[in-house]
Parts: structure tokens; sequence; C-alpha cells
């Protein structure tokens, strides 16, 4: 607090329940403040709720973010002698994505130094799902962190308690206390740590629909503006795209499968989706970090993505060739008559795959890697009687009721010829300054 | 929580926040599991945030209402064989109305069992104002409590931490969270205190103007109205006064000094606007217990009010000839010219009593008994240049030039002719179901 004009946490609290702004000192005494924890925990809920119901100007998001970034250490890849790129996603059902993309963008010449967490919830977190490769790891030092984006080029690794420290805090507050889904909120929380993660270049895939934490496209293209311009004037290059998160990405929902899934689009295979939007954020964050029309999928069809990948496994301990870890126990739900899948919704599946031990309900729950979901059909697939539809995997049989209720009533068999209730195509704008 | 549906308090929470209304059994158990530590601090404040900028419904507000006094025990004086009646003030500026008016009821057969509280901020406390008679006790036991009713006829006392602990637990928390100042919070926690502690009849002083805590009198007057029908609701016969808190009540600001002047009220002096208010509230708290026409001047005027006092101090080991507390320091200010006192404002005056020593800022610290302020003149009178206009009192002379600091431009004297900012009259509306 040396130096710093104090304030009252209460007066604070007040001015934004009251609708009036707060200034630049003052957000900034704030999150040190609590921080520190001169602020209570009660009171920055209370303060976190008039935000949510009041809102936030955008200077105030601004001075939100760089105040968190301010908590910790800000890292700078200014040294590494190559441009930088990352991506974040705001989380879906079988979004998988960075596996696949960040080997093909670092085969660019292009440093991905990507800072990821694992999953809570019904949304997988991409260090869960990398663990499942034996022997990989996600826990780096920061030396570590820079040899491996120079000798590599990629790297995926647990963020360190260093950056943001305020975010981490306020995050588990929100989470606890119904004020996750405010856009000044979770803007200021993703681009703080991207932000002081040090990357030179950003691309978001914010989703919307009913697997997404935001359902409403429009909200989503806000947050994607909010964010995208907290990062141009943070000086990093930024741009969005708006994804569609209403049925699961891939065919695969878990942790374990999706490595598989990710390495099949890294052999130049995999599900469209997959394959459409890993191709669509990796043009996007090479052109950001200064490669123009790369060719992309031909780095996924003649194996320079897969190589990439393979060192960045060997680089964090895993083995590449070694056999990933099989389910004990299997589930196949059938089609009960012929005709077209019209309905496969995310959440339900996402739900469900969680409950199967796919995901945590606490941070201190480990996740079961075998676990999730194996899809055989698609939305607009035909269908026949007695034809698998999707497999449940678990380690322990008796999950397999509560899945099967998640996701009763979340598919449905129709008529060929009636509409496919996909909510539209898998990229549906693009957002940039 | 046995046999009591289980909610989950982030669901509750957004319910609130997304504009909707909690039902009974939600309510119900929100408070319970507060009370009981299942629900967080956190996640309390986060709720009392939204219900501060969403608000609640008269139904919502009467389910949290039930819900606090069912988290303690309830009082129930049936078989006392008389009527009961009390009053409650929402707070003011040399607001000892309490004093003389609880002998003055209880003068008429009807007992006043007055569970009270200490003074926090600038508005004094009564039970601080009682404890400067020397041996006078504020803790009885609910035995003694009863005894004295029957005997004396009134009481005034501490509440004891098994009245509604829900409450207790909620007002430190919105203290510290900016939560205040929400009519259904100060509603229901008013009422839930006054409605466990088993009064037939109440009468509301619900205060108005810059030295109250809601200075909007429309928004008085809904605070009187929630808290009137809440109290019918319950069954309790209830009504309230909305009352003039612009300027100090009386010409006493302290503890000893509040009581010297409640004494000269009760000998049948003292200053107008006192006894004004006094002689209203006594009406009001005897018709609700069903005594109609009494004569209260009279009982001023006889002694009857003066005897019923007495006894009372003695029944809590006071003793009402005793010499009291006497400031060490005093310090006059003086007119500086001849004219009209025209302004008179009661916050800083409060703010200054407290600066003084008279009022606490943390609920550990001790008050000051001979701590305050006395007034010389009321807006309205004609002053003199060199007469004096007010005396700090207190026991260490440093503490007056923060006292002075709070009152600097907080009078006036104008020419004569000149209007009073008084805030007009002292009564300004009566409100019953």
């Amino acid at each position: 607090m040396s130096g710093i004009e104090a304030f009252d946490a209460v007066d604070l609290i007040r001015a934004k329940r009251d609708g009036h702004e707060l200034d630049t000192p003052e957000i900034g005494w704030l999150v040190d403040a609590y921080t520190r924890g001169y602020v209570a925990d009660e009171q920055m809920s209370a303060m976190t709720m008039a935000i949510f119901l009041n809102g936030m100007s955008r200077r105030e998001i601004r001075d939100l973010t760089m105040a968190m970034i301010a908590s910790g250490e800000r890292m700078d890849f200014g040294g590494l002698g190559k441009p930088t790129s990352d991506k974040h996603s705001t989380g879906g059902v079988g979004d998988k994505i960075t596996l696949p993309l960040m080997p093909l963008v670092a085969s660019f010449g292009v440093a991905v130094p990507q800072l990821s967490g694992r999953g809570l919830g019904h949304t997988g977190g991409t260090l869960d799902k990398l663990e499942s490769i034996p022997g990989w790891r996600a826990d780096l030092t920061n030396e570590e962190m820079f040899a491996q984006l120079r000798e590599v080029g990629g790297v995926i690794c647990a963020a360190g308690s260093g950056l943001a420290p305020a975010d981490k805090k306020l995050y588990a507050l929100r989470d606890i206390t119904g004020t996750v889904e405010a856009i000044p909120l979770i803007a200021s929380s993703i681009m703080s740590k991207k932000i002081a993660e040090g990357t030179g270049a950003l691309v978001l895939d914010v989703k919307f629909g009913s697997g997404a934490f935001l359902q409403d496209i429009d909200r989503s293209r806000e947050l994607a503006r909010t964010m995208v311009e907290l990062g141009e004037d943070a000086g990093v290059a930024t741009s969005a795209l708006i994804t569609n998160m209403n049925v699961p990405l891939g065919l695969t929902i878990g942790n374990a499968n999706e490595v598989r899934e990710s390495v099949e689009v890294l052999a130049g295979g995999g599900p469209a989706d997959v394959r459409e939007l890993t191709i669509a954020l990796a043009r996007e964050m090479l052109e950001l970090a200064g490669v123009r029309d790369a060719d992309v999928e031909a780095a996924l069809d003649d194996g320079r993505a897969m190589d990439s990948w393979r060192a960045f496994v060997v680089a964090q301990g895993g083995d590449p060739d070694a056999a990933m870890p099989v389910a004990k126990e299997t589930h196949t739900v059938v089609a009960e008559r012929d005709g077209v899948l019209v309905e496969q919704q995310a959440l339900p599946f996402g739900i469900a795959a969680w409950r199967l031990g796919a995901g945590r309900a606490r941070k201190e729950d480990p996740v079961h890697h075998a676990a999730g979901i194996d899809l055989h059909a698609k939305p607009g697939d035909v269908v026949r009687k007695g034809e698998p539809l999707f497999t449940l995997l678990a380690d322990e049989p008796a999950r397999f009721a509560r899945a099967l209720d998640a996701v009763e009533g979340a598919y449905r068999i129709g008529e060929p010829g009636e509409p496919v209730l996909d909510g539209g195509p898998l990229i549906a704008d693009r957002i940039t300054r």
C-alpha cells in the first residue's frame, strides 16, 4: 500500500451499487487491497454482484484488467527471436482444439506460449486431456518454458501462481457467489492472464450456444469485442472468432479419447468440424503474428504438424507412441429406429462425460483419463436401427445410470428432410478492432 | 436441516440476481442455512447486494422476516396480565425519546418490554445513554425482565443473543458490504427482532432528513408502510410516525446529558420538541394497546411519569439521585454576530458528538458517558454576538479540533425574517395499515 492512496472498501461498493463509475486509482487500490487481504471476501463478493448488475464502462474494465495484471508477474518473450501467438477458448464440450492447433502453428516458426488450466464442471481442461499421455507433465519452470519455446516452438503448461493472483482469488469467489457470467468480470479475468502471459498475438475462440457458458450469440459478440479491445489496448494483436457450441466438437468428449482424435487431425484426418476450426484458428494466429497466407492445410496433410506435436510431447516428458489409457467399462447406446440424427445437445453430453469421470466437481478431485463419450454419429448423419449412436466410457459401471439420465432427451432421430438442430455454421463471426 | 428441502445457494443467488422472486421454502432454507454456516458470508453478501439492487416483493420480505424470527427464540408476554406496547426508532441525533417515553407509557399500566441496542457510528444507543446512570445495568435474564414488567411495568435491556440470531449475523455483514440501506433488509431486520421480542403493540418512529439513515421522506414512508404491514401480518398492532431528523432532537447530544434532558421532560419541562415527540409516541403506544384518550401530558406534569422512571432505574440497579458523570473538558462556541440561528444540521452535530467520545467506531470500543454536545440555541432562536451557541464536552481536549471540523458550515446565523432551514414540522406523517 506504500505510496498508494487508501480508499474505504464500503465507499467503493456503495459507489458501484449506486451506478457510479470507479476511477483508476480506486480500482487499482481495490484489486491490490483485495489481493493483500485488506478487502475481505465478503466485501468483494458484494462488489462483484454490484458490477454484475450495474456493469462497468470500457475504461473501468481496462483498469480492472491492468490492476489484475499488476497484482503479479508479467512474462516477456521479447528475447525469443521469433513471434509469439496464443489462443484462448471460453470453453466447450469436446473442445480439444488447442491440441492440434498449437503444434500446427508452431510448425510455421511462431512460438505458442500457452498457459492453460484444468477443467471444472462440464467443460474439460486442456491439461487434463494432455495428462492422459503417459509421462507428460504440465508443470514447467519459467526457464524450461522459455527453452522449449526456443527449441520446440510450442508449450502448453500450467499457469504458475505468479500470474494475475488477484484473478485467481476473484475467480474462486465468483464461482460460489453467482457472479461468473458478468462480461466485465469474464473479460478482465481472461485477458489479465493472457496479457500477463506475454504473448504478442492472441486469438479468442468465443463460444455461444447451449454448451457454452454464454448461450446468447449477442452476448458472446459483446464479450469478444470487449476482450479484443483490452488486448489491443495492451499492445497484444487480438482477434476473435465467434463459434457454435450447440453440438459437441468432434466425435469425442473426455480426455484420452480427445487426444486420440487430435492426433487424427494432426495426421490429416479427424472429424470435419475439428479440422475446420483448427485451420481457421491457425490462420488467425499466424496472420496476427505476421505470417501471411500460410498453407496450414498442407502442414496438417504432409506431417509437419505431427512432427511438431511429437517434439512437444517428448519435450514435456511424454511418450507419443505409448498406449493411451482405455476405459474398463463401456456402454453403447444404439438407434431405436431408422432415420436422421437431428439433435445432439452439447451441454447434456458434457454433463454426462463429467459424471462418467472425465471432469471434476471440486478442484481437488482427480479425473479419470479414460472416461468420457465416443460419439458414432453427428447431427445430419443417417442412422439405421440397431447402429451405435454413442458409447459411454467409464472405470466404474455404476456411473452409467446418471450419465444416461443426463443425455435423456438430448438427442433425437428424426425423419429424412427434417431440419437439423445444430444452431447453424460452426464459425458464426469474426471480431477485430 | 432435518426434514427441510435443501437448495443450492448459488442457484438462489442467481435467481435473485436475475430478478426472480424466491419462494417461501427457498427463503426459509437460505436463512436457516446461513445461520448454521452452510451458506457462506461471501454468498450471503452477494445475495444481499442482489436484494439491494433488485428488491423483494412484500411476500418475500414477510418470508425473510419470519425466517429470521424462526432462527431463534420468540418471547411471549401473554401471561403478564396486562397489555404490552413498544417503540422502535430508526435512529437519529439526540434521540433520547425512549427514556421519557417508556416510564410515561408504563405509568398507564401498559408494560413496555424494550430490548434495545448500543450505538454504532453517529447515532447513539439507548443502553449507552442509560449506562451513564451509576449502577444501572442493561443485562437482565428473561426471568428478571418478566418480573420487572409485572412489578414496575417497564424494562429497557440488552437483547439476548437468542432473538433472531440470523439478523445479528446478517446485520454485521451488511454493515461492511454497503447493503445497509435496502428497505427489504432494514424492514426485516427491525421487525424480526421486535416481533420475536413478543410485544403486543409497536409504534415505529421512522426518521427522515439529513441526520436519518434514509434522508428521503418518501423512502421513509415506504419503509414505514412495509414495517407496519409486517407487524400487522404477525399479529402485532403496529403504526408509524414519520418524523423530522434534519435538526438534532432537543438540546443535548451524548449520553449523560441526554439522560439529564430526559429527566427534565419527565419533570414536566424539557425542550418543546422532545416533549412533543414523547407525547405523540406515548399516545400511539397507549392507543394501540387499547388505552384510549389517556391524558399523557398530565402524567408528565403531575409526577406519575417521574415516579415510574425512578422505579425503573432502581429496578435495574441504578441510583436515580446519583450525580451523573461530568466532562473533564468543555469548549464553547459563541455567536460571531447578532441574528437568528437559521440552520443546525443534525448529521454534522451527530458526527461531532461521536468524535468527542459519545459514540463508538467499533463494537468493542467504550463510550465516554460525559462526552457530547450541549446546544444553547435551536433553529429559529434569536442570538446575540458573544452568546454561547453550543458547548463541546469531552474527557480529552485533543478531541475538540476534529469535532469542530465536523460542525464547520453546519450552523448559520442569518437575518431576522430569513427562512429557518429545519425541514418542516417535527411529525410529518402517520402511517397505519
